[in-house]
C-alpha cells in the first residue's frame, strides 16, 4: 500500500513516506542521484535551478531545528521558495484539523510538503489527500519512519563500503523508540545486507524484532564482533529519567561505544550516529571524534540525499 | 481621510489600509490585476520579477501564521526579499515604541510593510510617518479592517457571479467583532451589490449596523432566503466561553450553516468562509466540503490578490 | 592573537571577531568598502550577486530581532541563502555542545556564521575550529565585543566628521556592561581620535578604563564640553532595577542627554545611539529626534557595513 502511494504509474518516486515498500531500484536511483548533488554542494555557487518557482512548505508539527534546517538548505540550493511553518504555535491551537491545514496550504499552490508529525502515519494521510501535482516527504512521523535519515545512512554506508552484499551492520541502543532504526533496517534488507544486528537492553529492543530479519543481542561486546558498520542511536533524555533504564551511567557502561568495545568490530569498521550525540551516554568522545567516525560526513550526505529526493519527486 | 492617505496624486494605490474610502475604479483595478496573477500561480515556475530587490517586512504584532504565510508567498512569487518579524517577542518587550520600530526598519531601506496589529488604526499611524517611497499594507488591525481579506472575498464573488449589480449577499455570525465583515460590507457597497444582509444573534450584531447600508436578521432561515452568496464568519473560541453566547452547540443550532438551511438560499448560491473553520460550530462539514463551497478557491485567489496589491503599490 | 585569527596570510579579513587587534588599514578598507554599498541600498533593485550560492547561518544563541534582521537583510542583498537559527529553542536544549552544533552546520556546507552568544569569546572558539573556507562574524558576545556595531559607529563618525585626527568623542552611560563601548573605543584609538571620553556614574564605569586610553568623567556637563561626537549607550532595563543605580529618573537627571546638556558640546556635535532607545532614560526625545541626531543614519550605514564585512571575508 505504501509502495503504491509512493510511486507513480511509471514506478517513479512521487512521495517519500517510508523506506519500507520502496523497490531496490528506486533506492539505488535515489543514492545515485544524491551522488550527483554531493558535487553541487562543494561548488562555489551551490545552487541549481531545478526547483525554481516551486513552493516548498516545511510543516513541522514537532520542533526540530536540525532536520528542518537540512531540508531548508536542500530546497534553497535547488532554488525553491521555502516557507517554514511551525504549526504547534498556530492553526492547530485554533482547533483546525491537519487535513484543513494542508488543504489551505495546497490552495496557496504548494508543490512540496516536508512534514514532521508526532503521530505515526500522518504523512500517509496527507499523501492520500493531496492533488496530483503535489508531493509529500516524511521528515519523521512518531516512532514509525524517518526515511531521509535512513537514506542518508544507506548513502554513507555505500560511500565507505561500496557494496552491501557482504556487510555486517549493528544498530545499537534504543531501537524500540527509533524511527531511524526502523527505516534503516528496511533499507539494508532491501539492498541485500546479509546480516543486520540490533543491540540493546531488553527493555529497548522491540519484541519480535527478529521478524524484520535482524539478529538481536543483549551483550554489546558479542554483537559488535566482526561488524563493518556500527550505527549508534540517540538515547532520548526522557528515556534516561524513565522506567526503562536504571541510569545514563549504567547505559554507557553496557551500551556506550568506547574505543575498547569498538576494537571488537572489524578494523575498518565505520561508526555512525544520526545526531545530536549525547557524548558519554551512547558514545565516547574518543570514538565520536576518532578515525572510524563518519558522523559529520553523514550530515553532508544528508543534504545531497534530500536534494535528490526533492528533485526526483518534483519531476515525477 | 483614509482615501487621501491610500492614493497618490494620480489616484493610484499607495497604501492599502482599508477598503472604506477606496473608489470603485481602484477596487476594480485591483481585481483585474489579481486576475492576471491567478495565471502566474498556476505556472510551473510561479515567479515574476516585479519586486526583485525590494525588501518586504512582515510585521506581525499579533501572531497569524496563516495570513503571514499568504503574504510571504505572494511576496516571494514577486521575487521580493521577505523579512518576517514577530514583534511581540522582540523590540516591543524592550520598550521600544511602534514608531521607533518602524523608523528603524525604514532606515534599513524597507520598501513595503505588511502589518498586523491588535490596535485599530496602527497601520494608518505608520502610513502617516513613512517615507514617500515606502508602502504599508494592513493585514488586519484590531476590529477595524482586513482589506486584503475583503478584496479576496470580492474577487471570489465576482469570479463566480460575474456581476455585483444583482446580488444578495448574507454575512453570518459574529459580525460585531469581525474586521472581515466590515471590510467586505464596504467593498460590496462600493461595487454596487444591491442587498447586503448581516445575520446573527443580537449580541453579535453591531448596534446601528444598518447605517452601513445593510439589513440585519436575527433569524438565519429568514435571512438566507434568496441569497446568492453566503459568507460565514469565524466564531473566535474566546467568544464561545464568554457572556455573549450560551454555548457553541446553541450557536450551531441557530446560526450554523447546515445543508437544510443552505437549501433556503438560491440553488446556485456560493458559500464562503475566511478560515480557519470551526466545523460543527459555524458550519457543517457537509456544507464546508460540499458543492456550494468556494472556501479553498478563496485561499487561492487570496495569493493573487495580495500579489496584485503589492505590485500595484510598488509601482505607484 | 585575535589579530592573527582575524586576518589571513595576505592580511585580508578572514573573520570579524573584534575591532581590537585589527590594523588601521583593515578598518579603513572596511569603511571604504561600506561606502560603495551605501549606493546599492539606495537603488531600485538593491541586490548584488557577490554571495550568490553562499549559505549564511544566523546563529543567535541570544535573541535579538533587530541585529539578526540587519544581518539577514545584508546577506539577502548580497544574494546569499540565509538560514536563521534560534538556538536557545533547539539543539542546546537537547544538550548538544556549541562545537557539535557548529560542526554539524559546517557539514551542511556553510560559508559564513553570524553568531551572537551570551558568553564572551564564543565566536573566537568557533573561529578556531572552522574549516579554511568558512568565516565567522561576531554579532555580539557577552560583554566583550560587538564589532559590526563599532564599525558602523566609526562609519557614521567619518561620514559626518571626515577625519578622526581632531575629534573629541564622548561615550555616555553604562560603559561597564557595554560591548558597544568597548568595540568603539578600540576603533577610535586605532583610527587616531585624539580624545575619547567615557561619562557615567562610578558604578557603571569599568575600573581602570583609563588604561584603554580614555578619560573618564563622573560629571556629564564637564565631560560634554567641546565634544564633536556624543555616543549615548542603552541602559538595560535590568540595570534600572538593580543595585547599581538608584532609579531611571535619577539616571536621566544626571546622565540623560537633554537639549540643555547637549548645548555644552560643540555646536556641530552629532548624537549617536546604538538603539533601541529608552526615551526619557538615557536620551530626551527632543534630542533623539532633533537636528544633531544621526541615530537613523547609523542604522542605514549598519546595513552597508555588514554587506562590506560579509563580502570582504567571503573573498578572502
Amino acid at each position: 500500500m505504501a509502495s503504491n502511494l509512493q510511486l507513480n504509474a511509471n514506478g517513479e518516486l512521487r512521495h517519500l513516506l517510508s523506506i519500507e515498500g520502496l523497490p531496490r531500484e528506486v533506492l539505488l536511483r535515489i543514492l545515485d542521484t544524491a551522488a550527483s548533488f554531493v558535487g553541487v554542494t562543494e561548488r562555489e555557487v551551490k545552487k541549481v535551478p531545478l526547483l525554481r518557482g516551486k513552493s516548498v512548505f516545511n510543516l513541522f508539527f514537532e520542533p526540530s531545528t536540525r532536520t528542518r534546517t537540512t531540508f531548508e538548505i536542500a530546497a534553497k540550493r535547488l532554488s525553491a521558495d521555502v516557507i517554514n511553518l511551525n504549526i504547534a504555535a498556530s492553526s492547530q491551537t485554533k482547533g483546525e484539523s491537519l487535513l484543513d491545514t494542508v488543504a489551505n496550504l495546497s490552495a496557496m499552490q504548494a508543490d512540496l510538503f516536508v512534514m514532521r508529525h508526532a503521530s505515526s502515519g500522518a504523512p500517509f494521510l496527507i499523501a492520500h489527500h493531496v492533488k496530483p501535482h503535489e508531493h509529500v516527504i516524511n521528515a519523521g512521523d512518531g516512532r514509525h519512519a524517518h526515511p531521509t535519515q535512513g537514506l542518508l545512512d544507506l548513502y554513507t554506508i555505500r560511500h565507505y563500503k561500496k557494496e552491501f552484499s557482504n556487510l555486517t551492520v549493528a544498530i545499537v541502543g534504543d531501537v524500540l523508540h527509533s524511527r531511524v532504526a526502523r527505516s534503516l533496517i528496511h533499507g539494508l534488507t532491501t539492498l541485500g545486507a546479509p546480516e543486520v544486528r540490533v543491540i540493546g537492553p531488553r527493555t529497548l529492543l522491540p519484541t519480535g524484532v527478529e521478524s524484520l530479519g535482524v539478529r538481536s543481542f543483549l551483550d554489546m561486546r558479542e554483537g559488535l564482533k566482526g561488524c563493518d558498520v556500527i550505527v549508534m542511536l540517540r538515547l532520548q533524555s526522557e528515556r534516561m529519567r524513565g522506567a526503562l533504564l536504571p541510569s545514563a551511567q549504567e547505559f554507557f557502561k553496557h551500551y556506550g561505544l568506547t574505543p575498547e568495545k569498538l576494537a571488537l568490530a572489524r578494523p575498518d569498521a565505520i561508526v555512525m550516529h544520526p545526531g545530536p550525540m549525547n557524548r558519554g551516554v551512547e558514545i565516547d568522545s574518543n570514538v565520536a571524534d576518532g578515525p572510524h567516525s563518519v558522523i559529520l560526513p553523514q550530515v553532508t550526505f544528508g543534504i545531497a540525499v534530500r536534494m535528490a529526493v526533492m528533485s526526483m519527486i518534483a519531476e515525477s
